[in-house]
C-alpha cells in the first residue's frame, strides 16, 4: 500500500471517528452514528464536487470506504471504548492535522483542474478540509466548532492552499508543491495547537 | 388513476403533512409551513438527484405537487384541525410506511440506472427514504429524529434496498423485485412500530 | 459603473453585513464571520444554480466579491462599530429590500432560461431572494427568521416573481417587466415593514 493511500485511509478514519464521538455524545442510534461519521468523513469533498459540478463523487468510486465506516459504525460503542485506552488525544490531533493538509491541497488541485480562479481555488481547499466537520455540527444541532473556537484551523488550510497556488504558479515541480503545502498545513495546525494560539475577538 | 400514482401522491401528502405539523409546532408562519412541508416531501429525492447529478428534479417535471402543497399550506391550520378528528396516528404511520417503501426502492432503482455500485445504491435508497425528514429537522433546528429515536426506520429501508438489489441480481422479474422489496420495507416498518422494537445503545 | 452593478454590489454587501452581525452575535471567530457572510450573500443564488444545474456559479466568475467579503471580514469588528454610527436600521432595510427585489427577479429569469415551468420559476425567485438568510440561520443554529417572524418577506418576492412571469407572458418589454417587478417587491417589502403588516397564525 502506497504512503498516500495509507494517509488517505487514516484521514477518512479520523473523520469518521470524530463523527462517532459527536454522534454518541448526542445519544444517537447506529443509523445516526453511521450517517454523522459518513458526513464528517466525506462532507467537505462532496460539497466541493457539487459546487464544481464534478462527478462521480469520491465515495461513489471508492465504495469500500463507505462499507468500512458502515462496519465500524456497527461496533462503534465497543470500538470507542477500546480505542480510548490505546489512542491519545495527541494521536487524534496529529492524524487529523495530516488529513487536513492532504485533503485541503487535494481540494485546491481539484479546483485548479476545474479552471477555478485563484481565490476560489483556495476557498475550495478550505471547504474540502473543514466542511465535513461543519456539516457534522449542523446535523448534530451545534454552531460549527470551527467557526467559533478561535483556533486557527481553517486558517492553516488557507495559508497552505495559497502556498500550493503560488508554488505551482512559479513553476515548482508538482509533487514538491503538493507535499510542501500539505506539510505546511499539518505543521501550522500542530504548532498552533501545541502553543494554543488563538485568533479573533 | 393508477395504483402507483395514487400511492405516490399519498406518500408526498404524508411527507408534507408531517412538515406541516413540525412547522406549526415551531410556530412558523405560512412561508415556513410551505417550505418545511416541501422540504420534507421532496428533500430526500432532491438530495439523491444532486448526488447522482440527475436532472430535471422530480418536482420540477411535476410542478402540480408543489402547487398542491402550496394550496394546502395556505389552509394548513384549519386543515390540521379538521384532519385530527378524521386521521388517526395509525393511519399516518401506515401511509408513511408505504411511502418509505416506495420511495426507497425508487431511489435504489435510480441509483442503479446511474450505474452506482451496490452499496452506494443501497445508501441512495435510504437517503431517498429518510432525508426529507432529516432536512426538515435541520431546518426546524432539531437533531434529526431518525438518527436518535432508536426505532428501525432507516434500517427497514436498508434491508429492503438490499432485497431489491439481490432480487434484480439473481434475475428476478423487475416489477416483482420492486413490489416485494417495497412491501418488505413497509411490512418491517409496521411490524417494528407495532411491537416497539428498538435498536442501539 | 452602471446602476445595476451598483445595486448588485450594494445587495451583496447588505447580505454580507447581515451575516457579519449574526456571526458576531454568536461570538464567532473571523473564519466563522467570513463563512457566514459569504453564505448569506451567495447562498440563495448558489442553491438555485445547484437545483437548476447551472455552472459556473456567480461567485466563481466574480471572485472579486468573495475577496471583498474576505477583506471586510478581517475588519468586521471595527467596521460594524464604525457603521453603527453612520448606518441606520432604515438604511439597511431599504438596501436589503432593493436586493430582495433584484435577486428574486434575477432568480426567476434564470429559471425561465433553464426552461422551468411557471410555478417552479416563481419558487426559484423566492429561493434566490431568501435562502441566503435561511442558510445563515441554519449555520448559526437558529430556526430561520424568515419562516417564523410572520413578516411578509418571502411573500413580497413571490408576488413580484409572479408579476414578472405574467408581464413576460403577455409580451411586455423585458427590461420593463424586470424593473417593474423588482420595484414591486422592494415597494411591498418597505410598505409592509413601515406599517408592520403581519401574516400567519
Amino acid at each position: 500500500m502506497s504512503l498516500i493511500k495509507f494517509i488517505e485511509i487514516l484521514a477518512i478514519l479520523v473523520g469518521a471517528f470524530s463523527g462517532f464521538i459527536e454522534a454518541r455524545r448526542k445519544r444517537m442510534d447506529p443509523v445516526g452514528i453511521f450517517t454523522v461519521a459518513f458526513i464528517t468523513a466525506f462532507g467537505g469533498g462532496t460539497l466541493r464536487d457539487i459546487l464544481l459540478d464534478q462527478r462521480p463523487l469520491f465515495w461513489v468510486t471508492h465504495q469500500e470506504y463507505a462499507i468500512l465506516i458502515f462496519v465500524l459504525a456497527l461496533i462503534a460503542t465497543p470500538l470507542i471504548r477500546t480505542l480510548r485506552h490505546i489512542v491519545s488525544e495527541r494521536m487524534i490531533v496529529i492524524a487529523d492535522a495530516i488529513g487536513l493538509g492532504l485533503f485541503s491541497i487535494a481540494g485546491v488541485a481539484a479546483a485548479l483542474n476545474a479552471h477555478m480562479p485563484l481565490f476560489i481555488a483556495s476557498m475550495m481547499g478550505v471547504i474540502t478540509g473543514i466542511f465535513g466537520g461543519v456539516l457534522r455540527d449542523i446535523v448534530c444541532n451545534e454552531v460549527p466548532m470551527v467557526f467559533r473556537d478561535g483556533k486557527p484551523y481553517a486558517i492553516c488550510a488557507f495559508v497552505g492552499s495559497w502556498m500550493y497556488l503560488l508554488l505551482t504558479r512559479v513553476g515548482a515541480e508538482h509533487d514538491l508543491a503538493l507535499w510542501t503545502s500539505a506539510l505546511t498545513i499539518t505543521g501550522l495546525r500542530l504548532f498552533t495547537w501545541k502553543f494554543d494560539v488563538r485568533i479573533g475577538p
